[in-house]
């Protein structure tokens, strides 16, 4: 069975603020999704998060996002299709120059928080990212999010010449499409660890979610999202380690 | 006759706003010293700024300065060491990303403004820059002012196991040192294009200058810097471009 | 008659980096549109934006916008009706502030780019924008755009305690809802000085303008807006103040 | 006996970053130091800061800055007298708009970190931050270090026609000059909390503490700084408040 590599956002301290637990999640994770200095990090940060990723041995990905510290990247930011491309570039290429700091390669590339979601609704948005991680190397994987049919994002990769990576989410609900339910609806976000390991398993062993919808969804997915926001999350993140470990899907 | 290579600030554009005749010079220089956002340019100045250069074949060099948009780089910031190296690495790196987008390479590094000028003084800052570059690539030249001495740079360079450009000013008056006269002092600029282009004449030759004091001074010098700001200063490049070619040494 | 007030964007430049051409327009209006460093401008050139706005009599006013100077607050961002009434409320105190250094006093508020249209399109945006001005003073204008019928904004203001302007321009298409054309349509932006001046007279008369749709428009209108980019704009701000002098309707 | 108001910095989060115990500790303090943007703080945070300090009657201070996010306003920036005259004007002004957002009023002005250090050696910086005060508000009092000798910032305040508060320290050592020890040095910094609430009860009483020559140093102070960074200085807070109330300087 294919390991069902684990990701977590990581390097989202920012000058003097302090983000996330990244000493304590860092050793139960493959990827690691540091932050370029748009919505987080700074060149200090990035380069511990770097170091502390390579001696862990966890494989370093770049979190490029819109330029907006005040709003964590969260924000929409009305962006055209080259400046997106660009903005994503300079970002993949400055965490790229920290990791030679480091001895240390990139591995891929996962676009954060509002520009993630607005490259899952725009395909002009979605092919920018992709020339970006073209452009800096045809061999960096571009992490998306998995959904019910994943044919449209492929063909679109296919013909922008880039590899992708599918990502599904232990701790979400999904709709019927296999997109993420939204916050503001209940049932949103699962909260019981029961609930997260189980859900993190069936997504390893190619077992139907129940959509919100109440269909079934099947997810083909090269990773599973995690955090390490706060204590609660980093249990979750050793809980589905080892659930994981159990079936075989993980180192 | 060994070449005398000019460079030249470009991308010092920002958003909506524009600097610099960049079109109008790069024709007539051989380096092209891109700014990397943070005293100038942004994702999308720097990658026109790349394809400009490509078009005319001039070698890019990242312009890394302190994060200082509003002073332009000029002021200097207390930075220590390890920040100075972070920055100027995480700089480079982003211009490097940007110039895989255009199918360049990044061939030099020179630091701009309040960060130049305050690792001529400071050994532990220069040095600190030359960590950075000798991290993303031992073989890339960092560009230093010539002065009357080049020895401590020089061992210094060794020991980090970088390559030295030395850089010479064909418009700016030298004190005994070799060192710049402060703008401040009368006489400090020159404006006379006899004077500039008798000067970068005599630069390229071996030829001594008279410096402030009375003294001869002969600078050893790889490159001279020039200026795109106005037209009276792309006169004077083409002006040097000419003089460096009667005399052998330029293209 | 009632005067009929030219205002116009100044204060743009931001650090090292000029833009439009203040000293030469400013003797033609009568309200200056002040950035707050928010989408350009900085405290050095709000300075001295609002000592020459003094000099000329003219009414400071400030111009509020998204954080985001690359892109000139143009690229609409998503932020929460909390978030634009704190933004805005920053940069009126803020711009007061440096009115104060020069013995003057802020007269009105004019969202700028991206957050003027978002807030036409939007009333919580709107009703946001109104809290800022009000919570800073309640008897300073809000500067809004006169469309075929102003009654739904004048309610919001009655609401909300707040005195609009409306705002009315002389240079671009209206449609039929009294909107402004877009400027991807054609014959959205008007270039014949001779057009521009006859639009710029009808306003001030209160005499119909042609829709896009063919149909009548009368606008009813406090200002107009006019711009100080270039040599060209600054002759068409003087042509209209000519042509509403001769009408009675400007001092 | 007059009261010995204690300050503490305030508002230090930005964006989704939090810094700081504001909430606990905003109780026990007189005058709450508030970020206004430049090294921290954003409109959101300040406003939900001085919401707060009304809450509690804290008088409302601005605590501006070099611009500078990343070393949170610690590092000395090269600025002209001018830029900082002007860089203070706009963020008194910014916290003053905020403040009409609460339906309070700003009560002080006390600068922030290296800002605070270079207006200590260097009376041009001092003075144009007076300058900036003084336009603001001649009523508003400028806060500066306590030191032995009062008079040299005191005839400065006078010719600026600026009121002075003067600040002291409960857990710093003194030198002979009665400037602050330098952090790098041994015993820089009280941690006993009994050392810290005798050195308070002291400076409230006009009684001598011991410099690191060996001298008596009597420091005349309106207000004491305090922090609320951590559980152990909310309750170093507490304690001190009690020891003042007992010996009368406190409400």
């Amino acid at each position: 069975m294919a390991a069902l590599l684990l990701n977590a956002d990581m390097g989202e301290s920012f000058g003097p603020w302090i983000m996330g637990l990244d000493e304590q999640v860092m050793p139960y994770v493959d990827l690691a999704n540091v932050a370029c200095g748009f919505h987080a990090s700074d060149p200090d940060t990035m380069r511990l998060t770097v170091r502390l990723s390579a001696k862990h041995g966890v494989t370093v990905g770049a979190h490029p996002a819109y330029p907006d510290l005040v709003g964590f990247g969260r924000r929409s930011l009305a962006c055209s299709p080259t400046e997106i491309e660009n903005l994503v570039l300079y970002q993949i290429g400055a965490l790229a120059g920290i990791c030679r700091g480091e001895g240390t390669r990139l591995g891929y590339v996962k676009p954060h928080g509002a520009l993630y979601n607005d490259m899952i609704h725009d395909p002009d948005k979605l092919a920018a990212v992709m020339r970006a991680v073209v452009a800096f190397d045809p061999e960096l994987p571009l992490m998306v999010m998995a959904t019910r049919d994943p044919a449209p994002a492929r063909e679109l990769a296919q013909r922008e010449g880039v590899t992708l990576w599918f990502e599904a989410f232990a701790d979400r609900a999904y709709d019927g499409q296999g997109r993420l339910v939204s916050r503001r609806e209940p049932g949103a976000v699962h909260h019981d660890p029961a609930v997260i390991v189980d859900q993190a398993r069936r997504i390893a062993l190619g077992q139907p979610l129940t959509a919100s919808d109440g269909s079934e969804l099947v997810l083909v997915a090269d990773t599973l999202c995690v955090h390490g926001d706060n204590p609660e999350s980093v249990a979750a993140v050793k809980a589905i380690r080892q659930a994981l470990r159990e079936v075989g899907a993980s180192s």
